[in-house]
């Protein structure tokens, strides 16, 4: 069968389970699962995570979740299912809501089928590549970040234990993000595996007097609390990739966007804003700066992983508010910990379409980076153009959806490729959420954006996104379709849990 | 059939159902029940209270919750009953965390048949006599501020609709408790209705841009935002009962306080500390600061309702943090809102047992009220010793279970009666949870306590609670006993949902 893009989908993919297609019909209630619980108001500390594992009753075929706030310095993740494997422990389920090179260790556990299904948002380094060439079980299934959240409350994905890797953590299970060497900032991704996991173990190398102030995860939902030495490298956690991009093309993107930005009629103030770390989309903040200085704006939030751009923006009084689900640098660690109007938020709040309302449905303006896009404005960020993972959703889709405005920035050629497709590789977002391309050759508007075209066309020249493929085709040459394997490793699921895409298999 | 502390109940009760005796082996294992709720992202805000309970769907039979956040001063729980009877619905159940005299109004609402039961943790004024004189059609359920959270979530109380009074608010539902006119700083006892009520309406007069940070109740929860004139009374909603007696008597019951904690082994760095709002209970916090300073002594914190007293301690250093479930004074509203290391919890965190573990478990020292105790140190804070409704457990079954050292301080004669009875009128707190009683002329031990004992006798002169009693009675004479009705007006549940013992209606 195909969805209503066109993907082509099976009706069952042997395990994962029977597929729903995107653009199925989709319920207007929602249901919060039950749980179970067994109390614990006693001693929590355990002396190992192996005790910890034993403790929660580990047994083959379980689902273990982990959280990325700890981002490529992670610590945690590594350690667990090295314990796991050492209990003998096989086929298990790693749902992690973000996979990053540091990860490398989990690749022979693969090959060893101790873990043997992967559920994330973002997945790069060997651990991807090793999915890609078919190494892992059943297949990878690819979430959003506010379609995680909607998942685990439900009970489409059940963690049997929870890990939360804890900057700073008392004896009964109190967590903040903010105090010790690992100080990572909000824990917004952790909070549903917290309150819905069967099993939560708090793992930490900073165990504080009770009670762990400013609680950010509270001891009413955690098991154990596990001392280790080092959850994470300091250096990790706070990613090389936060940096506003030197790169002249860039620039000249982000000068247009800022343009557009203008023009639409959206710069006004109470305006929302949110934008991804990538070197283009920090200079975008960085022009909308200057230009919300130069007209006097006052913005109510910007919102998401937040950077120090961000908080700068924060101080010099542009917006009221940052509501953070991930802190990505040390300044905005700081500023989260000190500065009451730099507020943190679950991912549920951040994203979640089962909820009475996410923070992405109050978003204006929405900076998203591209791998790929096609005519059709569908978006890749999911896996290169030659097929293997190297992303995931993350919080695009989920807040492509919501924005009023939703920008693709982009280089309209990457690694001597267009970026402009007949069809992507993977769709990660649909085209139905992506307003406007932004290339340094042309800006292109979704026709369907009739109302955004008639605003901006007196100011901005606009062409046609295959004017702009064939623009960037004569410079590159048309790039020769990648003939992917038919056995699929990984499922794309869009945030309401509808398969929006498979990703199939690649030959190395 | 009795209870293990001999009460008599019946095994089924009209109106309330089956009853499980308080005592009985209650499950390690905890359940949190499946909600289903609807999506709604898009407009929030409605003209009226009539038109969201409209929109709710609102009908006969319905639970209605309120939270007391705005105590005496509270108008928004008048108002919405005012609108139910005036939409003609009968047999409302008001789930309301606490009752008090401004809530008067519901009386002829009662008498209508309008409302036919009340769940509350707390009652008193003219709802409290009506109820005593069994005007209300299905007996009140007086629960726990921690036992309702458990109620709420395990599904035992379920709420149609609950509305809260929301000092600010956005046009998306977000809420919180420090800005505005009727500005009452935590909203603690709010957080369970918000999260399981099958619908939620906030009711505001302070309708403030998107988004109202910082947040204490979030979006995702919240259907319906109606903005009122005014949702309450500042000088109501800051109780004139939380200053320090003046009364000798009291002020000597706080003092020899004091010594018992000292002589404990609790007045050590770490320690933490809990006092209700009542004026001898706060002259114990005085008395306790001083001898903090004269010691150098630094706790970790203070918790639940919070006064100045509290506050003050804080910015001495003499706590590390508050954690605060509800404000009592407009000093612990500004503290809350400015300072970081004032912090919030829900009811759950901080008293429900079935949770990993609630605030009170954590609790070293504990000063509780008494209006009787008997001689197994069973406490009554529910009705007056004439039968009449007049108060109800709060949070002091609570905190008596779960703190270390569990003081009950109160003048051993009160309106010309003595205060120990061989048996109190209600048992609101079993005597297994109750560690000492100071009164004036006397401190009296639990003889369960022997470790305590041991550790008081050489510096405090201890007596027997048999001896306390007599000197009272030498004073007062012999009272009467009081002979209620049978009829069964009330039950009081203790924290984990058993019966501790029912009420009885009042002849006046």
């Amino acid at each position: 069968m195909k969805n209503i893009l066109g993907r082509e989908l099976p009706e069952y993919i042997e395990g994962y389970g029977k597929v729903t297609p995107y653009g199925t019909h989709i319920s207007e209630t929602y249901k919060i699962k039950e749980t179970v619980k067994n109390k614990n108001n006693g001693d929590k500390v355990l002396p190992s995570i192996r005790e910890a594992l034993i403790k929660c009753g580990i047994k083959d075929g379980m689902t273990i979740s982990f959280h990325h706030h700890l981002r490529n310095g992670d610590y945690v993740l590594n350690q667990v299912l090295e314990e796991i494997k050492k209990l003998g422990i096989q086929n298990i389920k790693v749902a992690a809501s973000s996979i990053f090179p540091i990860h490398a260790p989990m690749v022979d556990l693969i090959e060893k089928g101790v873990v043997t299904k992967i559920i994330t948002n973002y997945i790069s380094g060997p651990v991807a590549r090793a999915v890609s060439e078919g190494k892992l079980r059943e297949p990878i299934v690819m979430m959003t970040h506010g379609g995680r959240p909607r998942a685990i409350e439900s009970g489409d994905l059940k963690i049997d234990m929870a890990f939360i890797g804890a900057p700073a953590c008392d004896d009964f299970g109190n967590i903040n993000g903010v105090d010790g060497r690992a100080a990572c900032g909000s824990l917004g991704y952790t909070i549903s595996d917290a309150m819905y996991a069967e099993k939560v173990v708090a793992v930490t190398d900073n165990l504080v007097p009770y009670p762990a102030c400013p609680i950010e995860i509270s001891q009413i939902y955690v098991d154990y609390v596990v001392k280790i030495d080092e959850i994470g490298d300091p250096s990790g956690i706070v990613s090389g990739t936060t940096k506003i991009t030197k790169n002249p093309i860039g620039l000249k993107i982000a000068k247009e966007t800022v343009k557009v930005i203008k023009y639409s009629g959206l710069l006004k103030d109470g305006m929302s804003f949110q934008t991804g770390a990538g070197g283009t989309s920090l200079a975008v903040a960085k022009e909308l700066k200057d230009l919300m200085i130069k007209e006097k704006v006052t913005g109510s939030f910007a919102s998401g992983g937040t950077t120090s751009y961000i908080v700068d923006m924060l101080n010099e009084g542009l917006f009221k508010y940052i509501l953070d689900v991930q802190c990505f640098d040390s300044a905005a660690v700081k500023s989260y910990k000190e500065n009451k109007n730099h507020m943190g938020m679950s991912a549920s709040m951040y994203g979640n379409p089962n909820t009475k309302g996410s923070v992405v449905d109050k978003l204006d303006i929405m900076i998203l980076g591209a791998t790929e896009i096609d005519l059709d404005y569908n978006v890749n960020v999911t896996t290169g153009s030659d097929g293997v993972l190297m992303g995931g959703s993350g919080g695009h889709s989920d807040t492509a959806y919501g924005a009023k405005l939703s920008i693709v920035v982009t280089n309209l050629i990457k690694g001597r490729l267009p970026i402009i497709k007949d069809r992507v590789t993977t769709v990660t977002t649909p085209g139905s959420s992506i307003d406007i391309l932004v290339t340094e050759r042309g800006i292109s508007v979704n026709p369907k954006r009739q109302d955004l075209i008639e605003k901006l066309k007196s100011n901005i020249k606009l062409v046609k996104i295959e004017d702009l493929k064939e623009i960037a085709e004569n410079l590159t040459g048309k790039p020769k379709e990648i003939k992917n394997h038919d056995k699929i490793i990984g499922v794309a699921e869009y945030r309401d849990g509808s398969v929006i895409d498979v990703i199939r298999r690649t030959d190395f």
